[in-house]
């Protein structure tokens, strides 16, 4: 890990060139936000049509209005995501955990065992579902509903509880079909 | 299974009343051209940004242009599908490879099990690659994508193969999470 | 999948020429009642002391007497066949799911993932019964027994349940170590 | 452990009484030649057809006609009951292994690991593919039967393979279901 | 099997010559007390400082003071060993169950399943705190705590149900790794 | 997560009360080196016999004479608890990676997905036999050993990483087993 790879991806799938306006004031705002552009991104804008299919919707998914936090989404991202070993997922959205919650602890938790963390009954219960339906998604059935119910949540939460936990399933695939590279950034922040 | 349930899921979140004119258009394509409205469009309905963002990945991924025929992307679409044993997918998506081989044989391998299938090398190769970024994503690494190469995939190609199967990864579990029913007319569909 | 074998499995092993009197009858009495022989018994005949052993067992366990009636025997069948993911045992006794119910989807839900069917609860504690006795058979105990006389079923009812779901837990392996390949006609019956 | 159940199973099933001539000169022939009546045969004698298809099936694989030695066979019994940890056939074969063998640590390393016993290339071959089938049958190839034939096995051999793999992963399923007990005698057996 | 390695490993790892005084005494004590130098000593022998961290946390755990008696630290040690199918612990550890036992069915069914033994309640509760720990440690939670207490563990046994657990944990996979092979003097004590 | 456990683990055993004079300096030199004294320390020193037996073994593995560098075993410590899921050895053994590389995403690749990073051919050989032995080691045969030598290791090495391996797939299962908690200043360090 001396050298750090130049490219977003494994694939050689350049940019747009150059982009659209939307695009580039898309990506202006990533980098005052953020302070950088995620990889993940560049990583679409080889076709726009496809990168706006994407951030349309992520951000109605992470950003939209929902019963759900900010921050219980992207618990939900990033134990999703460590199901699955994402590197990229679980670099970016556990800095999101760390942020949101201003508890580094909690980030590292959802990466490594989020059984260990102390949570609250409606977290625990939201993150056992989405686990069980990453792992054994057949196996879910009424009963799992009656449990998330059980913690408060009603049918509009399980639906975005299923989005989310089915968004992250998708993107740490894409993830890692193409060897995405997470932004070098995001390790440092919010420790 | 004697008498069929009304509702598209299991959650109580009925379709916005009246739907827009733009929604209510689509669904008169979908009965026109397919002659049902799938009931993912309608379990999505509640929320009409959430309806459009879906319809948006979706058409882009499985109609869009590819180097990916849209029987192989439905064939993606199966054997994920099977992996994750989704009834509404293997249901919708298993007449969709029926119909567009001329095959129901084919179809019904997808379902079952693709290694009894007569496949040309670069339809293995695909959904080689496909199964395993389903059952063990972290596990994909450059090997795999030099097995697509090999197969006579170019970079765009590898990107639609894990867009494609990252798709079917997120719908599986979005439906297994809300018991999303297929439409009755599929079942005889093509056979 | 363009063309069809014309054998019935991968290996070379021919049926005995001429075949004896009895099989030959009894292979007239399958053409009679199905239409046609099943691939299965052309792939024993190489030996009849074989063929008649397995005819022998199928024959008492799926159409002898039973507290278990034969469609449920043949709900087993494919539920079994389904987590085993055997080509030949699933596309066979789907279809006689499907003609025995007279319910397609019923047959389709039994090799999807029986979970999704609307089954009675002494269908659904049969097919829990058979499904973790297929998976993970060290860990059945007294408790599964218990829960399956809680359903209704007796002694000799639970040993018919646990026949079945060995027997085809054989046959399952059989057919898949020598690739054999079910008769075509089958796709297509009772759909 | 201290007393030992009577019955043969947790099932209520008592033998036919009394039993037809035919069966107890069976029963009589396995006291003077074992020493024993197998607790399995008790098991199945609540009714004699199923017990006679049992047994033709049994007597034609593990001591009719075949390429494989008896001993290869019961060689392929445990370590596939070792993989299922079927209590009756592993301590009832694994006696049958050391017996045939004259070897008793050979017994003991088909139950608790055949990879840790020195092995002729054939026996290994065979093992392997018999864990195979046992483990994940549906990603059984002709690469996997290619294997059998490059170390030195004909057709009517892997069906043999493919057959006695198949019967104990039946017989494992309805010992465990009905927790059959075996019969004491065998746990001192050539020691 | 017919000729019997003379290494106690795969490693060429040779004792240390002569061996210190401390080392040659206790290996004395071994040869007393079993009859035989267990070959796990002689594998560590090529440093001492190893060997005796080993047998210093060895003699700690299993023979020192503890509210576990001898047998179920062995029953422990069975059945970690047999989830891990290490060869070398489950012929060594099985034998010392036998003898402490006086009860050679139970060490077979250690290493075949322990389900199948009759157990009393605080035995099982122990073996299946033991068996979770080894195949899903990350779920081990206060209910299986809880569990424990229940069958009238305090926390000083949870803590040595737990090292026993860990401890052979370890062994197994160190003996896999260097292919440690066990005494046959092993094979035929207690039978 | 808001306020933190003031307990080492789950279970109530405190510390000896003087400690003995050996101990309370071996806790000063942590206090001196680390700034902590780690809190698996605290869980073992309810018994200085286990205490001392655990620290022998530690130290002369982690800090010992060895072909391994201290940043490998580290390595090997962190890939094995990401496996097995160790909040705790996750925590404190992720830091020691960040610190004897000064490469803080190295320590995190370990914990997320070892396949990520970009490793030496020898490192990766060293993980992959770590991972193998850590989720199936019974499958380890010769020719993994042959891998490691053809990365460079010889026989002592191959030992050292397979005590590595097997020391913390120990420690895990103490750790989960009595919900051990890392010392909080962890996180922070080397970030």
């Amino acid at each position: 890990m001396t050298t750090k790879p130049l490219q977003a991806t494994a694939l050689d799938l350049p940019m747009v060139d150059p982009l659209p306006d939307s695009t580039r004031k898309y990506f202006d705002v990533c980098m005052e936000k953020l302070g950088l552009i995620p990889n993940v991104l560049k990583a679409y804008a080889f076709d726009i049509a496809k990168l706006d299919a994407f951030t349309g919707m992520y951000n109605d998914l992470m950003l939209g209005d929902s019963g759900l936090s900010k921050l219980e989404r992207e618990m939900i991202a990033v134990v999703v995501s460590s199901i699955n070993r994402c590197w990229y997922c679980q670099v970016a959205h556990g800095a999101a955990v760390r942020k949101l919650s201003g508890n580094p602890a909690l980030g590292e938790a959802m990466v490594m065992n989020y059984r260990a963390a102390e949570l609250t009954a409606r977290q625990r219960a939201m993150l056992d579902f989405a686990a069980k339906l990453t792992t054994t998604s057949h196996e879910v059935e009424e009963d799992d509903r009656a449990a998330l119910r059980h913690a408060g949540f009603d049918d509009r939460d399980i639906f975005d509880i299923a989005s989310v936990t089915g968004f992250f399933n998708m993107t740490n695939r894409v993830a890692s079909a193409i060897d995405m590279r997470p932004n070098e950034e995001y390790h440092a922040q919010a420790r």
